[in-house]
């Protein structure tokens, strides 16, 4: 943090060596070291409370809405079944919330690995934990990874797996290997569909081609869309939408109506918007692509 | 700037008073204060080259072509006339870079109130400026409210006017003005086009809907987009795209296919990016509209 006049700036050159992004700070309500990772809360100028995670920002009172939303409504416009669904990482409970807004939806299972991440969250960001409490929701404060592998030895499916996970990087860079795929894809119901943040490809920190890569090795529809997260570098964020059979563009015409109903309630996702983010420019559609 | 081991942090906090863009540079290659504003190109650490007009990012190698070919290619796809175009400010040469690549069009007028930032991009930005040699273009050193006045005084009309011009601050707030877009409207062809750079409605510095409003009080049909600028605050930035009859998704085929004839040299824009793009998100919509 350095000083400017009356705040803080929080930046994090970290992330990416040649760009970083700054948020002005009022103070920092929070901050502890659990088994994981250090976690930390503040109340930014302008923006209500930002949660980092080592450093790294996390969930913000500014967009949050932009992630959960697209990530829990999008596959609701397209799968077929919604009974079961599968939340790795997400701590925060934002795609709970969104999830339990779809009365069809009978079970969700949250896989968390680090249980003070959602304490901290039900203190300073209760609008995105709220979810949480619904009676269809199983909070597991465990690895994702040895998760599915208990789920794959019981032979259980669900029709959806949301992959909120954090940089790959340390624990989570289990969560973006052909590995990983092939076992979400073994507990997916054959029309499932797998959503995962895959990152930056403007900064491109990590490779995002060879994140497709690992994608399209398990499943045959593989595609891709943007939405802005304010508060990660670059801003212009990817997305990966995965499935043996379903495709993100063919919207199911009750499902179009059931979210009409919601859309008043809902800051970034309508059906609209759906059918067009998946139209990508040549920019992203090379960047996913190896060479 | 700050210090930053071997390299600087170029940062805009000035640009909002609660967030900012951190650029890592390798060394300043050229200041100079013009008539207008101060001028400096920077060398970056990894987004090649980056132009600044009194502090504020302007063009970047890195992302460049993003804004230069939305604003160059999704009229073209859209006009049923494309002979004449006015760009307003847009002093690197890039829109018409992209504009040259059509060969219907045979007149094309770019007005840059500052004659220094041609010069300089000449020398820094070259594939930027290189469309500005072509033979159908002429470059107008002189302020765009005053050109305008006198294309109304010869009662001349454009099929397209772009304005490419800096933040709704000191001499370019005019050019966000109702009274700057009816002058707009009364030089273009009646099914003519004006496309603009309207800011970013998630830090919405300077009011985006009313914006909106000044351009929706003089023509019938207001639309918007967003496209990502890595060097811009908040990177989600939108455009406007302004007729009188002329509907932004109504894509003319002979038109499609030209630009798929030249698809592969683009790196941004496509015909199926653009027909997704006005598909906007509620976020979107509600931030262009006065409550």
């Amino acid at each position: 943090m350095t000083t400017n006049t009356s705040f803080s700036w929080l930046h994090e050159p970290f992330h990416h060596d040649s760009y970083s992004t700054g948020i002005a700070i009022k103070q920092k309500l929070h901050e502890e070291q659990s088994e994981y990772q250090k976690i930390e809360v503040f109340e930014t100028k302008s923006f209500g409370n930002l949660l980092t995670l080592d450093g790294k920002t996390m969930v913000c009172d500014l967009d949050e809405f932009v992630y959960h939303e697209v990530m829990a409504h999008i596959p609701y416009a397209v799968l077929p079944h919604f009974k079961k669904a599968l939340v790795i990482g997400g701590g925060d409970g934002g795609i709970v919330r969104e999830l339990v807004k779809h009365a069809c939806l009978e079970q969700i299972d949250l896989v968390e690995i680090d249980e003070r991440v959602v304490r901290v969250c039900e203190q300073y960001f209760p609008h995105c934990t709220s979810g949480l409490k619904d009676p269809r929701v199983k909070v597991h404060f465990r690895d994702g990874f040895v998760f599915i592998d208990e789920v794959i030895a019981r032979k259980e499916t669900y029709d959806l797996v949301l992959v909120d996970s954090t940089d790959p990087e340390d624990f989570a860079s289990n969560l973006f290997t052909a590995s990983f795929y092939g076992k979400v894809k073994s507990i997916l119901a054959p029309y499932g569909v797998m959503m995962n943040q895959t990152e930056n490809p403007f900064l491109d920190t990590y490779g995002i081609a060879g994140i497709y890569d690992n994608l399209r090795a398990h499943f045959a529809q593989v595609h891709s869309f943007s939405a802005p997260m304010l508060i990660y570098p670059g801003v212009y964020w990817s997305f990966g939408f995965s499935s043996h059979s379903t495709h993100p563009q063919e919207l199911i015409s009750e499902r179009v109506e059931d979210l009409k109903k919601i859309e008043a309630g809902l800051k970034w996702y309508n059906t609209d918007w759906h059918q067009g983010c998946f139209r990508l420019s040549n920019f992203h559609k090379r960047k996913i692509q190896s060479i």
